[in-house]
Parts: C-alpha cells; sequence; structure tokens
C-alpha cells in the first residue's frame, strides 16, 4: 500500500512519456515505475510477427504484442497476473500464442475498439500510469532497401533471412497512412519528459515517428527529449552504425536538432559475449567522441551484468534517468 | 459502491451454497447475488465436451466452462469483463474456446493448481462470494444403461445420438475416485442454507454427489436443504420422470430424507412452446399431487416469460428462495 501517496500526487508528479516498442520500453518502463512519476507509455503499432501476426491475420484485430509487454512492465498486480499474460502455451490449438495477447484480442473484437481493450486490460492489471497505442489504424511497415528492393511487414524487415547480407535500410513508411491516436497526442504534449528508445530504429522506433501528428506533437512537446542509444548494433537495420548514426537516423524521421540530451553506454561487454553477438552480425555501439551541435551527450555505464547485452533497468538506467528527469 | 454495508456485515450474512453446475446454477446464482447473503458455489468437475473437452484433452488442465459461467454470474465487475469471459472465437486458432475457459487453463498451467486459478479469476472478476470447483481431482463421469451398456464421458451421457432412444440410466460413477475439495466441505458444513439445482440430473447434480465426503458432508451440514426441481425432463436422463422421481433419484446418492424443502414450478409454457420441446424429447414436469415424507413441497410459478423454458431468476426464483432463506 506504499503506492498510496505517490497517487494522490499524481498531479504534481512529472509526466514522462516513453516512446518506443518492445524490449527496450519493457526495460525504460521497469527503470522508471518505482519512482514517484506519471508515466505513460505510446508503443508502436507495426508489429506482425508471431503470436500477434496470427492474431491479425485471423481476427482482424490490431496489434497486442508491444502493447503486452507495456503493461506487464506497469502492473502492479501480483506475480501471478503478471506470469498469465506472459504466458506463451506451447502446445495445441493455442501453440506459440501469448495469454495476454490472446486476451487483448478477444478485448478488441468485443469492444470493437483496440484503445477501450487496453483500458479494459489496464485495469485488470493494475497498471501505474498508462499505455497508449501510437495510433488505432491498422498499419504495416514496408522498408526499401539501398538494391531498390522493397520489404513488406515488419517481421520481413526485423529478422532477415539466416546469414543472409541484404542492401541497407533507405526509407520506411507505413500503408495506409496512420494518424496519431488523440491520447497518445496529448500524452506528448502534456509530458515534462519523453525517452525514446533503446529500441531496434527501423522496427520499433520509427515505426511511432511514421504515424501522422506524432513527430509534430513531440517537436511542440515543452517536455525535454531525450534518447536512449542501443547498446549494439543490429544484423539488417543498423550495420556499420556509430553512435552518432542513431540520433541523426532518428532525427530524420523526428526533425534535426529534437534531441535534447542522448544517453549512451560506455562499458563494453566482454570479448566473450561480444563473440557471441559478432556471430549474429551485431557489434558493440561505443559512445561518441565529439559533441553533436547542441545535444547533451551522456556516457555512462548502462551495461547489466548478465549473459545478455542488456541495459541495467533498476539501478543504472534509473539512476541516470532519474538524474535527468 | 452500494456494496460496502454489505460488505461489511458478511460476517453476519446468512451463508448460502449453491450446489451444482452449468446453466441451472448460474440461475440460482443470478437470483441471489443482489441480496445481503454470503453466497458460495460449488460447481461439479465432470464436463468433458466442447471447448472445456478440448482444454482438458490438450492441456491436462480441470474443467473451466462450469466454473466460468458461476464467476460471471457472481462478478461485479463491468460488462465488458463480463462480456470478455463468455466471449467465444468463431474462426481462427481459436473456433469454438470461450475466453473464460482459456483464462483459466492458462492459469492452471501457471500455478499448477486448479483452486488457485479459480481464486485469481474470481478477484479478477471482483466477484461477490465465493465459487470453489467439488473436487481438484481430475475425473471423468460414466454411466450404466438399463441394458448394461457404458458411456464413458460426461459428454456422451449428455448428449444422445441425435433421435436415438436408448436404456435409461441406472448408475453413474466417476473415474478415478475423487475426494472432496477441502475448502468446498467446509463451506458446506458452515452454510445455513443449501441450494441444490435446478439442472441436469445425472450430468450436473449428481457428479458432486458422486466425490467422496459430498454427500456426507451434506448430511452433517446444519443448512437447511433446498432442492429446485426442473421444469422439464431431459432426453436420455429423465425421460418419464415425475417431480417425485426428481426428488427419490437424488437422494439415492444423497441419502433418503435429505431434502427439507423442494420447489416446484406450477406454471404450465403455451402448447407452441411445449411442442418444439417434444420434439427434443422433453416434456412438462407437473408439480407433485401427494406429499412426499417430511420434506416441505413447495409448488409456485417460476416460469420466465421468455421463448425458452427458463426459471424466472430476478423475480420469481428469488423471491421464493428469499421466503425460504
Amino acid at each position: 500500500m506504499k503506492k498510496k501517496p505517490l497517487d494522490l500526487a499524481r498531479g504534481k508528479q512529472k509526466k514522462v512519456v516513453i516512446i518506443g516498442g518492445g524490449t527496450g520500453t519493457f526495460t525504460v518502463l521497469t527503470a522508471l515505475k518505482s519512482y514517484p512519476l506519471s508515466l505513460t507509455a505510446i508503443v508502436s503499432m507495426a508489429d506482425d510477427g508471431g503470436s500477434t501476426g496470427a492474431l491479425r491475420d485471423q481476427y482482424g484485430v490490431l496489434p497486442p504484442g508491444d502493447v503486452r509487454r507495456a503493461l506487464v512492465a506497469l502492473s502492479e498486480s501480483g506475480d501471478t497476473l503478471r506470469a498469465l499474460f506472459n504466458y506463451r502455451f506451447s502446445t495445441g490449438d493455442f501453440e506459440g500464442h501469448s495469454f495476454g495477447n490472446i486476451f487483448l484480442s478477444a478485448l478488441h473484437k468485443i469492444t470493437g475498439d483496440f484503445g477501450s481493450a487496453v483500458k479494459e486490460a489496464s485495469r485488470v492489471l493494475n497498471i501505474k500510469g498508462k499505455v497508449f497505442p501510437v495510433t488505432l489504424d491498422n498499419v504495416r511497415l514496408s522498408a526499401r532497401l539501398s538494391d531498390g528492393s522493397v520489404l513488406e511487414g515488419e517481421t520481413n524487415i526485423d529478422i532477415p533471412k539466416q546469414g543472409r547480407k541484404r542492401g541497407r535500410i533507405t526509407e520506411v513508411w507505413l500503408t495506409p497512412r496512420a494518424r496519431i491516436n488523440p491520447e497518445a497526442r496529448q500524452a506528448i504534449l502534456e509530458a515534462d519528459a519523453m525517452v525514446i528508445g533503446p529500441g531496434d530504429m527501423y522496427t520499433s522506433l520509427i515505426p511511432n515517428l511514421l504515424v501522422e501528428g506524432v513527430s509534430e506533437a513531440i517537436r511542440n512537446s515543452p517536455a525535454k527529449k531525450i534518447y536512449i542509444c542501443n547498446l549494439m548494433t543490429k544484423f539488417g537495420e543498423t550495420d556499420g552504425f556509430v553512435a552518432e548514426d542513431f540520433v541523426k537516423t532518428l532525427e530524420q524521421y523526428l526533425g534535426p536538432g529534437s534531441i535534447d540530451i542522448a544517453v549512451f553506454n560506455n562499458r563494453k561487454p566482454s570479448d566473450k559475449i561480444l563473440f557471441s553477438y559478432k556471430k549474429e552480425g551485431s557489434v558493440f555501439v561505443p559512445p561518441p567522441k565529439n559533441a553533436m551541435g547542441n545535444m547533451r551527450s551522456i556516457s555512462v555505464d548502462l551495461l547489466d551484468a548478465g549473459p545478455l547485452i542488456r541495459h541495467n533497468a533498476n539501478k543504472k538506467l534509473a539512476k541516470v534517468l532519474m538524474s535527468l528527469l
């Protein structure tokens, strides 16, 4: 019951909007959840792989996967309910499906409105803060490569065919055009601070910025805009990127000079761990060597101690973010 | 927030245990839900048809269907969540499955314990009262017919092959033997009143009494025992039954003289409606003509006005039950 004083003070709490999707957003929400902040997660709606893709294809629902991860991150329900939402059936009629995805899809079918479905799930999971889909339009992501070829569907962009090199991504877009969810827009415009990333550049972060009204709202928001750079490059998306390339690419879609502060990790993982990532075409991103315009650049140890190269949410990332908010 | 005074007074409220499964239990719970009573539903665990049967077969879980119906009846959540639990997918990977069944099955897989799964679902649905599975053992129902043949599985007993007459049921049993859920036992022993039925005799009511410890607990309970008789006979189960046969059959399993009060409907449905039921081998059960031992017999209009022959829960059944509790 410790949260009561915070809840009562919510009106005076700093409003922080987290923009992204996937594991990166889960990490940032986990980092900030225990602090007295008013949190709003705005998540990408371009996912079309796995359980989410099958549900979209079969039931015509909007993609539940990224919303589910954000809801679970912010849930203040007991462990059982959080485990339930992440539970994945391994056999039978529901093989490969995550329960939370089924939950959101059934609610979408009943309410006829994904925004209402997310609100109902938010109540059930007793979340701290809010989760808004970036758009309520049913969109698919496409990408053009440097060789002129076009990839359709987020999954085809996200997961390059095993071991096959391909041209770099030159452009991504949504089909059909999508408009911003008004609640997401309002949260952005009212925010005191905004955290973008970490996350896959073309399949988690930029799909938010492709939605009409999002980049404009971010530019018009008085919020301090913080970008958290990825720890590693991603095969097929950010091959050969140095730290500056991440910021530049994001600002191509967001508008030049939009990012106020960028946070980079300066602790290199062990050679042993890096070697296993290298086999997947993923290499370490060192912090930038030079200043980038007016943007404040922070280089700090953000590395988690585990066997996977991840941001350490609860201590390192939380500490640097709280010093900036 | 009208329920607060009742909740605070729950300790002093009459404890009413409802025993059955399926539509009949849903009806009684609906009838009693809005009164200041401490309600406990004890539901049969022998169902093995449809969505429930597929989940049992594929995931080794206990049957969720009857529990789900009782939970929805007692839920004080909004309409959306109740609709969600009853929502049935009509296409795709989940065709024919009810969402509430998937919910309970996933929780059973996570917790490893169906009792805990029901408790978690009870919290999510914010139910008034409690729902206990009659047993936590994994059982199947079998029946012997008058021609000596044996039917295995509740579904095969419940739904006789289209239009095929068959011998009457002479005996039913569970495989393997099942022990009473201790929480169900305690509720029965502490009850002030108990409502058994309405419900299918051999596939909803008696499967509760076949669980070791149930009939004994009912006999040892100080509760007033009320039986609500079915409105119609059921093809393949209670063909040719008159009102007295329902009581006698129940008392074969419960112990002679166990029922204190039996409630019968005395209003015959219209010939037009009866005709459509007759085609399904189902005929009207008039109230008994003579007294039955020491049992108090009440004959009253319980018929709902709708096109289906059902007990009218909210007005007629509620009224007579509240006069007896």
